[in-house]
């Protein structure tokens, strides 16, 4: 099983994602251009590393001294940055020869995806003098790669996502850098983020491979276009599909989308219905969209592994629950999500705790009757824990009558009731709130509840959708090896 | 074809939702019961007509003298809201029929639902006691009818939406009040938004009929469990269908679903492929869910009728368009929507204005070539809104970036531009805008553009979506008769 893996190529990626210095080459005094905001994002970042600016012209960036050339700099240099353009990148791929850098990141762009045969020649040449130099090259046409433990931040901004498990690997850097930002806020926990661009050198599988047996890394999250190691992926995917989830979304799918493809990356598309048998073969699961991959790397950082996922939901926290508990049940059987009845037992217990009239206690259960008592949901919660049918829990919550009708206080009081479930219960817990009226506040309570620990969902439908891609991950690779 | 309609009906729904006195019965001195939150939300939405607090230990609410009974209100009533325990129903009605009301709502629950042989016969009673009296009933178990126009909020809420004209009907009030405060954010504007409950009189074809025939509204949603005036419903939709879209969200579809359905307000469910059928051939369009029908009435609202929906779409506004592309193109494909490739004049318009490197010309179109120039950007827009195969523009903005790059001001004069555009080049935009890492200031933003009549759409699926089932209607109604 340890077959594909390199212990050299493990070792150049770690040199890449863990640089100890990083020079930007076409660093700019020019604050609108994409030269200076590279070396600004990394000092605003807290990158810990060195940082060297190169710019022909010298001077200084940031209270940096520029030097003229990448050979210039004294120091040892692991990553480079290109921002020049397109016409210089052999020179400056000697001088990486010259200087031996680890890896060099080219968000320089107009190569193979042009279409143009000068300029897929020279995406090649780029390739070979890679070779030769003995380093890597990520992209070219890409945002490069991000690692949140070293403070390295996504491209050319000071963003930097909490440090975390989850890896995203991206042919588009737009969606790695979106996968980043919705990461911010709702709290996925990243240990490395790489948007791969045109892939002339290192390719979708040879970072797969590093990310599989990357002990930081615990889930990988993919979006492909068209890679052209496919058939190396896929061997490579089968082995990290035994060791963690490989989760992948696939773009050009259809004739519009694969159309765009080929303007954007020069990926040719395969027909939809190939790509998903290999996928299925290779034990990965496939999502249809950048919601839908956030919301299952969120899912699989805060619960793990489902080898079974009957869900209990709890709804109408204040009021309005049976429209929930309806559309909850409908949005999970469409997923194919267990919502068993309760056993009498608990139904007993909720009757006796939330009476009869106006309320659903078959699961969901509707707690409405108990409008804001603290106490009563608490229980109810602790009921619906204790049922052997029930895997985790999903609380239903409207917002808008939560902070419309008992106010901003005790939204926040049942929050932390929420908060601390699992710990209390031993069940996870996961939140669905839509946005509506009150829409800063919600923002402020989700928030909240992320930094808890408790994953939040705009809808119950992606609540499901999420809860089964990880356990399709479970049930296809029942006997992984870590976690 | 006018058949079904009744001129009866149509005047007891007008009196109803354009009441010009309200008692609310069962109205509280005590702040934290519903009766006083009913009185309030009145006064605070600042509903023109007369409020009338009933409770039998009068004194004073909100300031309004407290009449101890329905009968000893001096003027006339034309709606009644009832907040009384179900005890003591049958008693109100009597005082009802004295008083010659118009309708009662009956917020007041625990009949038919409840599966009690008791209190269904109440129900029945209660339906008996409004023939022979002369009034309607809404409900009960319901958050009753709100009228932005008459000021009549939602439930015991102050919250008064944009008055408009889509009308809402639900068979439950939690989806009700949440497609409310929905539309309160994204500017749908409301012409009358009903929550109808176990429909023990009026009933869900009652609503349609009187709503298909307002000249106030031009489109209808439903969100139906299983009325039991389904046949009825089957032919008035038939009508309705011909002279405005009724879009239905069809709850309890599923097996988990329908049990909660049950309990909730007691409805039977027909499977899933019945209903399905029976709305096609009534040429009504069946939506998913609440996010969705809030698009698709939103998308409506802003665009009407779409004989035709080919999308032009535009990417990239400050980097990252490529991967917008490519998903974009999937989204649409995924529903029917065509991304037709542009013609070759436009292609070399944009290709003179944006350049070729690292963009995508075919439509979608890449505009981050010229990243922030505004002037780039709106001629952009004028391209494509001046391609014959273009029948509306779909600008794909992503706040990161934008907010984090080009900073708030140049973002703003963006969407001025957006905000503009279809007036400048005559066809109609909306906007995608994914959730992020800057969401107070995303809803800013997207809350201006709500403000100038653009539609804001979370995702591109679900832009698509809305897109897909406007113009389903439209092919399922050709011979439309009126707006």
């Amino acid at each position: 099983m340890q077959s594909v893996f390199s212990e050299q190529l493990a070792k150049q990626f770690e040199r890449i994602f863990y640089a100890r210095s990083i020079a930007v080459v076409g660093a700019s005094t020019d604050e609108r251009k994409m030269g200076s905001r590279w070396v600004a994002g990394l000092i605003l970042a807290g990158y810990k590393g060195a940082v060297y600016p190169v710019n022909p012209s010298g001077g200084e960036i940031s209270g940096l001294k520029v030097y003229p050339r990448l050979t210039d700099i004294p120091g040892p240099v692991d990553l480079v940055i290109s921002c020049i353009p397109r016409t210089h990148v052999l020179g400056l791929l000697d001088d990486c020869a010259a200087k031996q850098i680890g890896g060099i990141s080219f968000f320089t762009a107009g190569f193979r995806e042009t279409g143009e045969a000068e300029w897929i020649r020279v995406e090649e040449e780029m390739a070979r003098r890679a070779r030769s130099g003995g380093f890597r090259i990520i992209g070219p046409n890409c945002m490069g790669i991000t690692c949140p433990e070293q403070g390295i931040p996504f491209g050319p901004s000071p963003l930097v996502n909490k440090a975390g498990s989850a890896a995203f690997v991206s042919q588009s850097g737009g969606h790695a850098g979106k996968l980043g930002t919705i990461s911010l806020t709702r709290l996925i926990g990243l240990s490395k983020l790489a948007s791969i661009g045109n892939c002339c050198d290192l390719g979708s599988a040879d970072y797969l491979e590093y990310l599989a047996w990357d002990p930081k890394t615990s889930m990988v999250g993919m979006y492909l276009e068209g890679p052209r190691d496919s058939a190396r992926l896929m061997k490579v995917m089968g082995m990290a599909t035994r060791r963690k989830p490989v989760f992948v979304w696939k773009g050009g799918r259809t004739v519009a989308g694969a159309r765009a493809a080929t303007s954007h990356t020069g990926a040719l598309a395969a027909s939809a219905g190939v790509w998903s048998g290999a996928l299925r073969q290779a034990g990965a699961v496939e999502v249809s969209g950048l919601d839908e991959m956030a919301d299952t790397l969120l899912l699989y950082q805060s619960v793990g592994r489902l080898e079974r996922a009957n869900l209990g939901i709890i709804c109408g926290l204040t009021d309005g629950g049976g429209g929930e508990a309806v559309l909850s049940g409908d949005a999970c059987a469409a997923q194919g999500i267990e919502v068993t009845p309760f056993t009498d037992k608990t139904r007993r217990e909720l009757l006796g705790l939330l009476g009869q009239v106006g309320s659903v206690l078959v699961n969901p259960v509707d707690v409405s009757q108990r409008t804001g008592n603290l106490q009563a949901f608490d229980r109810t919660i602790g009921i619906v824990a204790a049922e052997p049918n029930v895997d985790l829990i999903a609380v239903y919550e409207n917002m808008d009558i939560l902070l419309g009708f008992i106010g901003r206080p005790t939204t926040d009081l049942m929050n932390e009731i929420v908060s601390k479930a699992r710990q209390k219960y031993g069940k996870p817990v996961v939140v669905v709130s839509h946005p509506g009226a009150f829409e800063k506040d919600r923002v402020d309570v989700e928030s909240k509840l992320s930094e808890a620990g408790i994953p939040v969902f705009p809808s119950m439908d992606r609540a499901a959708k999420a809860i089964a891609n990880v356990r399709q991950h479970c049930r296809m690779n029942p006997g992984q090896v870590a976690g």
